[in-house]
């Protein structure tokens, strides 16, 4: 069975094509700039990579040249693009209607536009990629994967917040968490290489990537995640905030004169790391400075791993303990120094004991705590398209057992 | 030697006037409803205690009668004024000026006056209680004691948000934190109890009242606490959100119609308990209903515990491990069920063990976890003014040396 996995953004689309049967990635890559000057692809086949600039006016003339490259002469890996069985595409915001993966038709397609008010940057952009997918492979089915989903398992003490409950009832203001995908791969991979049933397991996920949440994932289900309402709260990000004292928006309105909503943009795009160092959002160059004596990146460096430190402190308390400490994503995968530092600053009472030998790795998984740590501490690197191909598989196999019912 | 200590809000004077020699309280009382329909006094002398209503137009009326009060013939416990030897003030916010206790002169009423815009609400009433004592006992030195103060400790991964740097620079948007003499108080109190030095220990101190706040205490000096740039942040408290998504505050602006300062106001006045509930924001409610049955009040009871164990566990981390997990407040040294749900619930895995019977005890110095308890779990009845008088008898007791030398 071969799936197409697509994420679209607003003027982006990444897609990946996978052989299910062998799990394997027969093609990736990300149409950019969509319907902005310099519009182009990146295209990977066969290890190669390659760049096609190209004007690409909306989704679906993007989608339609990438499906093109699938069966082209040169960098074709279909023979027919009826070789696709089905699409799978990442959403971000199920609201409360999505605990789980479902298979795309009017309806659902309804209920995802009346969620974009939960999710106004992302959302519209998700259903552009169906539309445009829908348009072009008609005759297969498409499943919506939520970046929410995981975390509706969580109990109202994690999701409910401390303010007048009318907002719940009226607006469904409430904590939904994101990088739902993302946690649950971890999640399950995590067993794997434990060897142990993850209905056994209290697991806190770090997905730690330019956006960065935690979540606390008991018995393989999510029971509390640092993201909230809208992906802007939890850990201090590469532009994001984080946690603050609600109390400073209205403070920043009053002082600066500016709109609550120019606030929040200040909090989502030019907070976290960029706002501490003014100069760096990208943890690579914060890492690097830190190391070479920068007092500035040392303080936000500090205040990055102090931040997920307590979160995982926070989860411990949660699942009342914590079997294994997973660090996936784009940070999470390739910082030795961030994670011996949590390890070593932090998380020592916990009986935490990080191998830094073993812990020298990036982008591999690996249990990189000592023999005799109480707790695991690991590398999982995310898959979060396997994890939407596997989704996509599961239902179409399902759907096709109860059609031969 | 003599000390009175005065608390004063917007329309209220809280006073206690102490015997230092013994730490014994000569009197205490409440002026209530200051230029308000209604004002009176409540005295309290001899383990009786006195309404007296009377019209009190401002602070200085209040004032100028509690004191006729200490030398009344019937309720007298001075024979003349001039027994008090100081008086100490307690201040909300000292910012980043204060970060022990100070003798009042003019700069520094000044210094006080400047800081109010950063405790719009409560920095002026505490300076016209300020005010209003100097004119009535102008001959005896007035100290200030700030409810910042204790946190001026915290390092900067601590105190600094996630936020464009310049708004540090240029307002001092930082954490401060409050209840600085209470966590203090405790701090002290703890090692005392325990017959160690407050250097040698980690303590985690939950001031649990209608306002809340826990403070991460490692060898005796505050290193983070979850109140922030205002009382807004942290727990869930009686009527206050504690930690939201900073977008909710837009979100709402947008979707209610309602300006920023009338969200705010929301959070801090209609949120917590009062805004899960509906209808309480009183705890011993909510705990008496929650164990009647009564669903709503039994969530919003949980998500009060479940908030106030995360941030234990979290604190836990940034110290790397914690000696004594110490409960005082309203809440906190009264109600039993909590303090032993949030350790069943939640910190068995830091090898805490309660003891129920212990436990079972109400705003008495207690050691309330088992004898194999891992880490200590306490009872300690906090004391502002007694912590206050002690500031104001050493500071006076220093400057009288100086004065000799």
């Amino acid at each position: 069975m071969k799936i197409l996995v697509i994420n679209a953004g607003s003027s982006s689309i990444k897609y990946q094509l996978l052989n299910m049967d062998t799990e394997e990635v027969l093609s990736m890559g990300l149409v950019e700039r969509i319907g902005i000057e310099g519009s182009r692809i990146v295209h990977r086949v066969n290890g190669e990579k390659h760049i096609i600039e190209k004007e690409i006016q909306d989704h679906e003339v993007g989608l339609k040249y990438v499906l093109s490259l699938f069966t082209d002469s040169k960098y074709g890996v279909l023979k027919s693009l009826e070789e696709i069985d089905a699409v799978g595409h990442r959403v971000v915001h199920g609201g409360e209607k999505f605990a789980s993966s479902v298979r795309i038709n009017d309806d659902v397609l309804n209920t995802m536009e009346m969620l974009s008010f939960l999710a106004p940057l992302h959302n519209p952009a998700n259903i552009m990629g169906i539309k445009a997918a829908t348009e072009l492979l008609p005759n297969v089915p498409h499943i919506g994967v939520f970046d929410t989903a995981f975390h509706q398992s969580m109990p109202e003490k994690s999701y409910l917040y401390a303010i007048p409950y009318e907002y719940y009832e009226k607006y469904k203001v409430r904590r939904y968490g994101f990088h739902g995908t993302s946690h649950r791969y971890v999640a399950q991979r995590t067993a794997e290489i434990l060897g142990k049933d993850v209905k056994d397991l209290k697991i806190i996920s770090c997905h730690i990537g330019n956006g960065a949440s935690i979540a606390a994932i008991d018995g393989g289900k999510s029971v509390d995640t640092s993201m909230g309402f809208t992906p802007l709260e939890g850990l201090a990000m590469g532009t994001r905030s984080g946690d603050i004292d609600p109390a400073i928006v209205d403070f920043l309105i009053k002082e600066e004169g500016l709109t609550s909503k120019e606030v929040i943009t200040i909090l989502n795009k030019k907070s976290g790391m960029l706002g501490l160092t003014k100069k760096y959002s990208d943890m690579r160059d914060i890492e690097d400075n830190a190391i070479a004596g920068d007092k500035v990146c040392r303080t936000a460096f500090d205040i990055y791993e102090y931040k997920i430190a307590k979160y995982i402190g926070s989860y411990a308390a949660s699942m009342n303990g914590v079997d294994a400490i997973v660090f996936t994503a784009g940070v999470g995968e390739n910082s030795p120094i961030m994670r011996e530092e949590i390890a070593e600053n932090y998380l020592g009472y916990l009986g935490i004991n990080i191998n830094k030998e073993k812990n020298n790795v990036r982008g591999k998984e690996t249990i990189v705590s000592t023999e005799d740590s109480k707790i695991k501490l690991m590398v999982v690197p995310t898959n979060e398209e396997l994890m939407i191909a596997r989704d996509t598989k599961e239902i179409v196999e399902k759907n096709l057992d109860e059609l031969k019912l």
